[in-house]
């Protein structure tokens, strides 16, 4: 069995953000699959969403039960074929899992960024993103793929680089947050950055680090990836242990102990300023800003071809958001592909297993040519 | 002009809870609006939700700048009209304005109960009203009504009090929380018992509360207050007040900016223990338990006649969870009037003004036999 060995690429260049900073030293961490043919004419971009990272199919070279998080799509006669496609995953720049982010060392001042990271864009990790491509020698990415806030930067590269992607690939996606996502990313940040042992972002110093904030934004963001319907088949109202209530705050329902497990699981492997920080890019994204909202005006550059999908469950960014985004495109007289999966399992959807689904993708990919 | 003078009742007794718990000594604060007519059959009981209080209409004698929460609804020529019915609204036990709660001191220990007040449940609010009905001499009210968890004391009613009442007024209501319901009272819960200012629940004697927790804990509760749709509306992607992004963690969009204000201000004005308690209140609400789920069963010795309201926008507890009771209520072949109101104000809009909503309240009412 062939495992997944992680690779580095360090940049050594002042990298303007979106925000006037300047980022300088930089590093991302990345893994690919299959091989790049002679005409480098087959490679697709994955780009992972808040909480995932580079390693998105195959099995870790440095923790063999670590299986890639797309790992049902992407692979040896998988829907996204890796016996045709060289596919490349990323980690994002300021996520916590190589790629340089607020836990990382700023050597001008010898200790963590921590609350000194700068806020990042959608478009400034695309830029980064395609500064790899570069160094990989790929002018043109056969698809840019997708899903949540993945299909946020798949939708940006076909505007930020028109001419470097034939495909975007928009799953379970947005093109921009509504007010509610942004309440809820907003407590998100209010429960990480009220924590005592948040220190202002400079917990690294300290040996110690938001673990009870971060455990409250995921127990918060877990139930916007599920759908009600979802929830209340998979716990409904069962009780965890006891055959009748404890009248306590104690756990008594299932979905109490779910939560608090996925919370605290989480808090041990995520950085907690990551976790601001890709909160804040969601919120930020919007294509449209600059056009007075006017979505089909902003997309009116670009080039590829399309395909988005949603799931009729996904409450955080229901298809509605697909209809939006597909209406602009087709104004824009593009070549369009849009599906609505009917799913139960809400935004997660996207993760998960189901054959109509795979078939799609599956189907579209076949039909891209290399 | 007449300002509203709420009262108070003291009870001497051994109070069992659901809990097996005993309570004794116990005080319930309470308001009356218009005249208890001769026979005694006019009185009608409105029950409270989460945060509000006894205060339900008119101005305050206390702070006449505090109009009652459902003023609106209740007075003098209004849907529920003072002129003909004896309104009766009263703090429940455990909450925070008045009667017996866990800020309240443990005559016993000389100190506030805290941590140490029994976790009550919808039938001992129920149980506890019936003994403020016993001294005020009103033997069946001609109707109980409330919005929320307050129509669930109103549903309780009918079930707990056939013989003493002849109105079920249940309004944006559920006769049980769906796991996503509860996952929500979980993460606010969460956030108030990790709260380093709530001491175990016994802050009071260390001058300071939970103000965070409890400002976190109620920023989640006002999303599932409001509609997707009634959020974009009024907030959209609106900034606060710059220009352009702060590309910090600083308040950039308005719904940033209104949900601490929020908040901040609930954490100043409710106890951190009775927000606990009376989440865990909704929690165990299920009426159907005892009966292995069948809500019909459940209902089998009611006999009120019903009125249910619900609103199309209100994702907290749909009209699904209407449709739900009124099914098992017709199963029971017994009267009951339901209508579903348009609206793009969630769950909040039972406390709103509405000309169809209140139209369909003032008809019932104008009906209703004293």
């Amino acid at each position: 069995m062939k495992f997944i060995k992680e690779k580095i690429a360090k940049f050594n260049l002042d990298f303007r953000l979106t925000s006037g900073t300047i980022l300088n030293n930089f590093q991302l961490v990345y893994e690919t699959y299959g091989e790049l043919n002679e005409k480098h004419s087959n490679a697709i971009l994955i780009c992972h969403a808040l909480n995932a990272s580079h390693h998105v199919a195959g099995i870790s070279e440095k923790n063999q039960k670590d299986i890639g998080w797309w790992d049902n799509m992407i692979g040896s006669g998988k829907p996204i074929d890796t016996d045709k496609f060289f596919v490349i995953c990323i980690n994002n720049l300021g996520s916590c899992f190589g790629s340089t982010g607020p836990a990382s060392i700023d050597h001008t001042k010898q200790k963590p960024y921590g609350s000194s990271f700068p806020v990042l864009t959608v478009e400034d990790w695309v830029r980064s993103q395609a500064l790899l491509a570069d160094r990989l020698e790929i002018e043109k990415f056969a698809a840019v793929v997708g899903g949540s806030l993945g299909g946020m930067q798949a939708l940006q590269w076909s505007i930020s680089f028109p001419e470097r992607i034939n495909h975007s690939v928009i799953i379970a996606s947005t093109a921009r947050l509504t007010a509610q996502n942004i309440a809820f990313n907003e407590i998100a940040r209010r429960a990480i950055i009220t924590d005592p042992l948040f220190y202002g972002g400079d917990y690294y110093s300290k040996g110690t680090y938001p673990k009870v904030g971060l455990s409250i934004a995921r127990m918060l963001a877990h139930i916007t990836y599920l759908s009600q319907d979802g929830m209340t088949q998979r716990f409904g109202r069962n009780l965890q242990s006891k055959e009748t209530y404890s009248f306590s705050y104690d756990i008594d329902f299932q979905i109490e102990s779910y939560l608090r497990y996925q919370g605290e699981k989480f808090s041990h492997s995520f950085d907690a300023n990551s976790y601001l920080l890709i909160t804040r890019v969601l919120d930020y994204f919007d294509p449209a800003e600059n056009y007075a909202g006017d979505l089909t005006k902003a997309l009116a550059g670009v080039n590829a071809k399309y395909l988005l999908i949603s799931f009729t469950s996904d409450w955080r960014f229901p298809p509605s958001h697909s209809h939006e985004l597909v209406s602009a495109l087709l104004e824009n007289e593009l070549d369009v592909t849009y599906t609505e999966i009917k799913s139960e399992n809400g935004h997660d959807s996207f993760l998960l297993k189901d054959d109509e689904y795979h078939q799609i993708i599956r189907s579209y990919f076949n039909q891209i040519k290399i």
